[in-house]
């Protein structure tokens, strides 16, 4: 298709960061555009679950478009604790985590565009964060009121921790893991059910970059500094809460699973000829002898 | 299954043709006939959701009924960034988009002959575009009233850009490809997440195809020249935008992610046998000299 | 598993049978199950949608249950479209019908008995078919008062004719055909589909059988002859314009689709090592001069 | 990732425990939070389906957590068929029930630590189980008041029959196997079903632990024993119910399906190089001759 190979990037990094930053702006787009719809048009055009169900499609279709160059990440809590992990190298936490927050912004300007007519519709050109009208929650998550912060913070710590739990094991060799191909549609149904569980509270963002990024969007767009000073400064929760979340998550992964599964080959059931490709770069019958593996190459 | 090779049509480009007629006739099958069913019960059988899912479901029966054929383009946009992209003939183009403007045009006379008695109803027997008993966008898509053309125009660019963007990366194998078998669900729920996030302002038809068509019955079954006139002639912006838009996701998704992809094979754990199989004609054994390829011949 | 083989049937048609029967019932347990949940919990208890999406688990659930031993009709149009197209024989057809009203008569009486204090406060003790507190839709489908009798024809027509259509095409190799182990949650999409798009004139039963059954059971279940007799008779066409509508959509599929499909290897992208295991029973290596085929055997 | 094999449990028993107790605790964490949501926010950030939804995605989550370590029954009425059907052994029947029980007793203390001040908020600061603002059925099950004990026993038996009919199909080779690695969300959208079409008489639980766990948990915070003793000590239904349920439903599948099935290979368009690979430890090419089957090793 039109291949200009002149075109490509050189630096891995960049190339990385890019795919980090359309990803991001797709989830958002989707997310986002879902939430006007449904806010702008009094749910006549879509309702809660519509929305959740944007942000999971949007979620399926960034890992489609960026999983084989970045990993789609999409989320700095995500990219923090594969950090710690050991999947991904230090060195790309801080520029993945600022192209990730770059791309929401970007994509909350674009649905900010798409949406103008309707959100002045509907909020009579006020632009607030309080109130009947209010728009600022299409955009960044904001608490409900009888929340206090530790609440919300344990809130999203939960939420992230839940996530990272549920997306660690879908490619462990080990255990069951699931179609590598079908990887992008089984996270976004995770992603459905956190936000149709643990939503009420604060938004459940469970992305520092997914609520930064709209945050200083409205900032910058009309909404004024209230979107960071609402609720107390409440803006530094859902920034701080999903990386300390993640990171809980994955050790709690660790723990109850990971470290407990067995060295040698996954289950028979699970054990099909391109898995088995997948390990090494032969193609490797397994003889009777369990273990023992012959290569057959030509 | 009552094999009759005779009735094969010889040319391919009618056999194709065939196809997109029969695949955009099934898309709007669906889709119209559960606007139909939403509208004309108030609601009671159906909901705003459900209409999305139709449409959704459309794609996907279409999909699988076509793609073997024809590739299922089943929207004249997704066509015309086909050619442009070098995977589809020019000379396809506009035998494509009529077929697929008559399927679409054929199935809206079927919603009507099947809805007919439940239109009356609905409508007193007045058939109109504007008012509370319109019974118009049961077939063609109208913006709200307070939508600009601009924005609806730029509307209508996001969305099916957004489609192509998110379309043109599910096959390719140096990426994280969705399974072949699985791509027309997959496209399903694209489209769902865009119906769901982008169709609030102007009903979302990121389709020329799906909206003349549809437009065109109604002017010839008695909803007259008005479902073309108004909003101020209106009805060209799901024609031209679409198009627009297609071209431009297609751009973005080769410059972000197209042209950034290595030339090597891909991931290690997207390596299978089959898919070894799709690329060349042979079996391919990839030896631990990562890019040097043995095959083997029988 | 507690392996009696004893128990086997010898006879391969009794056996396919009570798969029929099985299967049946699984569906309509699902489906009249949620039909009773949403109407006597006025919707508190689910929606429209959610008594779709029950029965389409239902036809998941049971084609898994009984695909193997009888190809999970579950469905007299069905059956005979397959007897028409030569993959079944004649001598199933009747028999396979029997049983799967039979299943459907046996579940709509569990979900009376699971349903009985339910259905009994929600009519007030009074099974009726008309009027505000009718049951009698829980279990058959009945037509809106404005549809008339052709209506209501043409659209079990449509809507069996559709499904048809849309199912032929999942297991054709020349097409683009569907995983063969993920063909029932396809399936079953497909029926969500129509269930949210034509069941708003009269019930979309699209099978004979899944409206009979509940029908013979509330006739002896309290209901009376009212539920035969009502709309002047109708509950004729429920019966015959889906063995109609099957074999449409049948012959639309050979004559748009099934005959118009090379006779040659599936495209490229579909060429999967299992895939060409399926058609002979060699393992076949096609080499670069397409068509030829060689193969080797051990 | 970070590999500590000493961290590994030497019992494989404590290992499988700690995977039922951390999957049936996922699986609470999503469904009771959701409850939580959906209840607390007076269905403004969810319905009753996505409180159904949520369970169907903890359900996938959980089992793709802990299906390679202890098969992910989550649920003692599926140890108990397991156990008859000798798919696993009955010294597991306790310990697996137990640390179900606790797993779901810790995930509704977390999900009433995050929802706190919600349920504070919504119930007036009275933790009841009965009246408007009762919090109880966040957790546990409850019936209708107009439903009967013998009911909601045959209503749960019907459930988990249903269930277990259902599941025990998907990996049968000679039948139509699900994809063993789709079997996790297969399974939910079975429980989706059961949860869309049979939960309105007494809250579904078809899961003793899913039940009892909960209910403990109410007891210990401050909802008093009313939690036991209400509905005239109700809550033994559902404990005992899906146990019986749950065996009825595997005889069933045996009767009807297992029994019947063929003990030769399985149907042509199943029979897949992976399943081969699956079934002996070779690589087996079928020749013509049917069963014969010859093997190669290198």
């Amino acid at each position: 298709m039109l291949n200009v190979r002149i075109l490509r990037c050189r630096s891995a990094l960049i190339r990385e960061c890019m795919a980090e930053f359309l990803g991001t702006f797709t989830l958002l787009l989707f997310g986002c555009s879902a939430a006007a719809q449904v806010k702008t048009s009094n749910e006549k055009n879509g309702q809660f679950l519509s929305v959740n169900m944007a942000f999971s499609v949007g979620v399926m279709s960034a890992m489609y478009l960026t999983k084989g160059i970045s990993g789609a990440h999409l989320n700095p809590a995500v990219s923090l604790s594969f950090c710690i992990l050991g999947k991904v190298k230090w060195g790309r936490l801080l520029p993945y985590s600022f192209f990730q927050v770059l791309g929401a912004y970007m994509a909350s300007a674009m649905v900010y565009l798409v949406y103008y007519d309707a959100i002045m519709e509907y909020s009579g050109g006020e632009l607030t964060v309080y109130g009947q009208n209010e728009t600022a929650s299409i955009f960044a998550t904001y608490p409900k009121e009888f929340v206090t912060v530790g609440r919300s913070f344990l809130d999203q710590v939960v939420g992230t921790g839940l996530l990272l739990l549920c997306i660690l094991c879908l490619d462990e060799k080990r255990n069951t893991p699931a179609p590598p191909d079908l990887i992008p549609p089984i996270v976004a149904v995770i992603v459905l059910g956190i936000s149709m569980s643990l939503s009420a509270n604060c938004g459940g963002a469970i992305n520092p970059a997914r609520d930064l990024g709209p945050r200083l969007f409205t900032l910058t767009a009309g909404w004024g500094t209230e979107v960071f000073t609402c609720y107390n400064y409440w803006f530094w929760v859902p920034i701080v809460a999903p990386l300390l979340g993640g990171v809980l998550g994955s050790f709690i992964y660790l723990i109850f699973i990971h470290w407990q599964l067995p060295d040698e080959e996954p289950p028979e059931n699970l054990l099909t000829f391109s898995s088995i490709c997948d390990k090494t770069k032969h193609v490797n019958i397994i003889t009777e002898k369990g273990n023992e593996v012959k290569t057959a190459q030509f």
